[in-house]
């Protein structure tokens, strides 16, 4: 039996919790968070107990963390975890500083520990089953990489505020798929956002609508675009385009009814939202996160991944500020 | 140079006057209508001039007529340009009553003059690329074939009441697409109707929408239904079952804009009606039907195969009027 | 906190013992099987105890009992469960027999216990908003339903053997779909059926293939087509025209990939088994099952339903079996 | 009557003249080609009469001249026939030297005559349709506008070497798309490009992939994804996001068949390439063009879209070449 403790009560603490609660020889001892009645709800519901971050650590029974707390609280609990020789199991991101999340992965390797990044997506069974399509060779070599990345709406100004701007915050993620699914790295990268959705986003500093692009090293090419507001929901779409085809990952929907009235054949909006749509990729993750931990196996998400979607983010905030082309060192 | 003389110049008569128009080597010489304005300016349009029948049939140049009046004159009509010699091109049914239909099939054998029945579905692209795939062997054996028959909406009662009745009117294509599809020959008849849009389609002594059931020598199944009314526009869908698989034909949009707002993801309905939905079938049908005439091959609409329907519509009448299973001898 | 037991450990009942052990309040006490071993092995994964029948039903902390078991068992189970007091959940069908399902039905009257019969379907995602719209009046007063029902493959020869048939067996549910979407009952049913995928099963008495057309009290009109074999996998779709448009229920599918190649664009194949397919409409309904008993409300799938299911798939076998159509008796 | 002139009598030349000869109250008298055998077959197939380009210029009858000729013919051509005071359509480019380009528009308005540029993605059917709805205001303020624009396979090298780069030759009809769609002005052209699916394109010095950003005054965002070959076929899409929802344009199919054997569910290819893909824009380009030379109003697509439309992609060219972002007086 593994016995584990979770940072963070909120909305995707409960998610990780129940998909901890759901492993098999797997058992959730500790739930740590700042809000004392968010903690003891979601240990009670799991049959754990709540705890401090010292007594997690100190505890030698535990052998893993998931850190699902606030951003700014990551790296301390990362190097804190490390160090104790805890699996780590962290959010994305690592840190909205690059060079503090270089100090985790550098701790991370230091101290030998399992330590996987939440980018959840990977473990999405749509891009997954397009990532093994593609490596297996069906569309021949990939050529160009189409992200569409929009959100139902925008989170508050105080979130935004705080979210290191939306290249760090939103666009982390499509860094990553872009990373993944080309297997390359990125050798320049140019980022254009205009704020077109509620001005107060600019007013704190940010954009809510980005168009980004990036080359790689081998002359592949990417183009990503996100909105923090999409009327008809939560879009998730990306398509790569090959030598022999294109594969594409559409959206997902709640139900498969299609009504056909005097105006129009209509089908289901896409699933809601992160937790909708994503719901499969969080329980995989997991299970993915346990299995490698115990069999030694590397991570499919390491906290190297982690660092390397912030440096193309922090690349992309760079082009956007300074309206140039950023190059980035092979 | 062929000539050629049309016989009707109605909704119909107008689609196929300008499809002879626009074959290479083939000229509209007569337009002939009991409405005499409707033949001088469907004349005038394509450079030909007004005929009487006689006068048409009299006349050694032309060498083929497309009759396109109203049902009632068909059978006299196919008699008269058999008799004469002339190719015959005869919108669908032969006529309502199968002995008369009889007639002229064996009058058209004895003259040995090419005659085609107007199923254009036959030469609708989507169709006969399914026809074409199902006979290449790409789903095995066929084994159930199940079409959806709707209309827009019902044609005036006056219409209704001298049609013939839905299943001599309506669903004749439908069966004509049956043996088609199946290339086999039904053994049994089963349908039932009711009258469900428009109650006085019932005081006509007719139904509105029907389910039919068909098998066959090799025990294939068929399930037909139909209604006079689709709210979302004409309904022309057909799929097949077979041993290694299914082909399905679909409905035709005008566009491929899709929608999506905050309420659905929408397209376009179906083409509105049979002349749009079957405007390349109706072009398509009239080329097969002048290159059957030059090279003497054998129509794929022959009167025959116009006699078998109405054979399949007039037991599927006399089942729903009975209420019982109609045994046909194969 | 409820105690459950559960009869049967075989696939399906590792379905339910699962979805029970998630259902907050409820706790699966005993599992029963005449494999002791399967029984051991479900009960230990969810910290249950092996139980026999008697002890089950004596045992007065055992409120709900669950029957997976063979359907030769049912009947018996379902009285001796509702003499016990206990609310029940049973497979489909209750039993082969209509008299014997009639006196069960009689039985859970008398007792005044909760029974709920397994049409899963009524609880999937995708079935359930359908009806949903069509209550709520999105597409006028339905008209015409169409069913299409199709396994992947054949179940074994010894399987069809006891089945019941075809129409017992698998048409069951295309029964209570009509039933259960017409909001409205059956005058007529014509039924035939072929033997076209395996003469096996023609050898066992049986047919493979069926097409069945049912008339209601309101002349509505129904068609259901199923096989035992669909190469492309397991096909459940079904559709209403309405008075103002229609709505139609498609297949799930594992992924929303779609890959463009030289030859065609394809999209995933349907989930493969009702396994995966209905997953969520098994979790669903036995939520429902426990929320029914706890508040009293009537069930959504009563044995009455069960009962009215099996009238039909007898009436189907009739017709099938006589060449001929059956009235009931409203 | 209206005469008219054509000058090419290549594969666009016989497209354009079949569409003149279609347009009630126009006829083709002459067809000039520098190759002469084609010119003649064309005019033959009309009943036109071969022409040289003094001849027709001076035959004051011709009231519209249509130029299908080598791209550097346009330019001299559309001096000449303004001069002449001709109503003129030019396929697209006008030319591939900005300033030359100026001046021909120059021309045209002094000397008031018709003049339409052959931007025939604005007539198709899905493309109108969605500009329609957008204008409607379907969707709200557009935000972002996302086009593909993928080939078959590349034209041969020869073709490529005096092509003006792909930025002029195949992205011209995506610049206008962007301008056409977002109604708005660019700001910012970034570009690159990648030659990866043919080396000798990138030794003829140019690209086959590219991915263009624009920015508009108001703040837009375009992104551009073209390639020289897609595997599937021709790839013509675009979608815009507004504040209320999205539209798109997609692909067309020769046919709705849909086929799902035991690997997938496969439906057809798009159109082949643009002779099928946009043979109803063609018809409907002409159409517009002697509407609007008859009524004088203003043709949809002018030489001052021409110049535009060339004005970015001359941008685009140097953003790749230089590496750098241009930008673009307002």
């Amino acid at each position: 039996m593994i016995d584990v403790a979770i940072f963070g009560a909120g909305r995707i603490g409960k998610i990780h919790a129940a998909n901890i609660a759901a492993q098999a020889g797997v058992r959730l001892k500790y739930v740590c968070d700042v809000h004392a009645e968010s903690a003891a709800e979601l240990a009670q519901r799991h049959g754990a107990q709540v705890g401090r971050v010292e007594q997690v650590l100190d505890d030698s029974s535990v052998a893993a963390v998931v850190i699902a707390s606030s951003t700014d609280t990551h790296a301390d609990l990362i190097l804190r975890a490390a160090a104790a020789g805890k699996a780590i199991f962290c959010e994305k991101p690592v840190d909205l500083d690059l060079q503090r999340a270089q100090a985790c992965a550098e701790a991370v390797r230091a101290a030998g520990v399992t330590c996987m990044i939440g980018f959840q997506r990977r473990f999405d069974p749509t891009f997954e089953s397009l990532s093994r399509r593609l490596e297996a060779g069906e569309i021949g070599d990939p050529e160009m990489l189409l992200v569409t990345s929009r959100d139902p709406g925008a989170p508050p100004l105080s979130y935004i505020a705080s979210s290191g701007g939306i290249f760090k915050d939103m666009l982390i993620h499509d860094f990553d798929i872009f990373r993944w699914i080309l297997a390359d790295e990125a050798v320049s990268v140019f980022a254009t956002g205009s704020c077109l959705t509620d001005p107060a986003i600019a007013t704190a500093g940010d954009v809510d609508s980005t168009a980004v692009t990036l080359t790689t090293r081998s002359g592949r090419l990417c183009q990503i675009n996100t909105s923090r507001r999409a009327a008809y929901g939560y879009d998730q779409r990306f398509e790569v385009l090959g030598s022999k085809g294109m594969l594409q990952a559409g959206n997902h929907r709640p139900t498969e009814v299609v009504a056909a009235t005097a105006s129009q054949v209509g089908s289901d909006l896409p699933e809601h939202f992160f937790l909708e749509r994503y719901r499969a990729a969080y329980a995989r993750e997991m299970a993915h996160f346990f299995q490698a931990m115990q069999s030694g196996a590397p991570v499919r998400t390491s906290i190297e991944d982690g660092v390397k979607a912030l440096q193309l983010a922090e690349a992309a905030a760079t082009s956007w500020r300074e309206r140039r082309i950023v190059s980035l060192s092979a």
